[in-house]
């Protein structure tokens, strides 16, 4: 039997509450986030979940959120794989951008497009910008050719899903109980696989923050179930905040 | 060249409070083990050292230790190995213990005896005792004949060295700056080696806890140069403070 799934996005971060482009901006986790991630451990310790090993980016508010939780469930001795293939979506030239003036300034329809077209990248960041991954230590080892100046989520599914194959999935088949505290699209990269969910569909798919998704899966890592773990009024209403965001004018 | 290496001794726990013995038993720090912690990585950043990669391990004394030196050093993102083999010295029967209590049952000469001598184990664990490690799912993958009951500090070392072969000295030799946020005993045991302690010398050589210890290294990973970072009068109390510890009644 393949080990349980559980996907986590990471809760609020201070430039969520700002209504800030974050893509691979490295914020923190705000308050609420906190908070958020802290009662998200709990969710998984209430069910009596062992996790066996975890995955996060390399992004300061998914480590956090993961930490957060390895604490919450008493779990600090677990090993943790950090990868820049679990960050978030790159936003290109918007990021840092705040999302009302975006809008203001491309059009609510354009923005729109950014946000939740399959196969459109917002406008790439020049090389010689500092925002740049190429000038970022941490992506000093990453092949200059993969990393991203902007992507499309298409783009994004296309970096996440090696690491599922090679990191992620060898886990699940050896049993393990596996945790991944990650971000809104490269979560949706691995649920539009896990689920089969069409491309159209997948943008409009808004994980909660915060809320451990659980999957059980047969032996060759198909969904036999997945549901939220938690009071189901704190995930409908998680849920809505993340639409809402988009919506925002 | 090497990359740089810097050994970090956990700050308080919770036990060394209460004057317990600790070992492989996983307490937490207390408020002034976090202090001394987020103020290790303060020291480290003045000295704009950029730390590649750490080790850590199982213990959360230690997990927490490196945690709260990496949110402080802004690197959360560097890889992170957890280890069994970079544990404190495990304390046998004596685990759990009040030490004044130990001392005033089995004598103060004894007590030295298991705590300062270099090849004496403390009273080992039964294997039935709910202490002894192979009840602890974390130790599920070690071999059951590498699981100590007890150790003395020799024993220790054997467990240590190991590591830093297969796992430490190469990531060295690949010119990258490595951390080791440990424990007392299994960092005398990386100290011994890199500086040709004696074994009768190293029983009374007291790691200050929170300090970071920085070595230069040769291209053989010999050392050029070791020094605490810090304050000098806090460093002295520091190890004062471990070395009155012992001498408690």
């Amino acid at each position: 039997m393949p080990g349980k799934l559980i996907l986590v996005r990471h809760g609020q971060s201070v430039w969520n509450v700002e209504n800030l482009f974050t893509g691979w901006h490295d914020v923190d986790l705000s308050d609420q986030g906190r908070k958020e991630a802290a009662q998200a451990g709990r969710e998984i310790l209430q069910e009596n979940i062992a996790v066996d090993i975890a995955f996060t980016s390399v992004l300061k508010r998914a480590i956090r959120t993961l930490w957060l939780m390895l604490d919450g469930m008493d779990r600090m001795w677990i090993p943790v794989e950090r990868s820049w293939r679990l960050n978030e979506r790159h936003y290109g030239a918007l990021q840092g951008l705040n999302k009302t003036q975006t809008v203001e300034k491309h059009g609510e329809a354009q923005v729109k497009i950014w946000r939740r077209s399959y196969d459109i990248p917002p406008p790439p960041l020049e090389l010689s910008d500092a925002r740049h991954p190429s000038h970022d230590v941490r992506y000093a080892h990453v092949d200059a050719a993969e990393l991203p100046a902007a992507e499309s989520l298409k783009d994004t599914l296309n970096r996440v899903l090696p690491y599922w194959h090679s990191r992620i999935a060898p886990e699940l088949r050896a049993g393990r109980n596996v945790m991944v505290a990650a971000h809104g699209n490269s979560l949706r990269a691995m649920v539009k696989m896990l689920n089969n969910v069409s491309e159209k569909d997948i943008v409009e798919l808004n994980i909660p923050t915060g809320v451990p998704l659980l999957y059980e899966l047969d032996a060759r890592l198909n969904p036999v179930s997945s549901r939220y773990l938690g009071d189901p009024a704190a995930i409908a209403a998680a849920a809505e905040a993340v639409k809402r965001q988009t919506e925002k004018k």
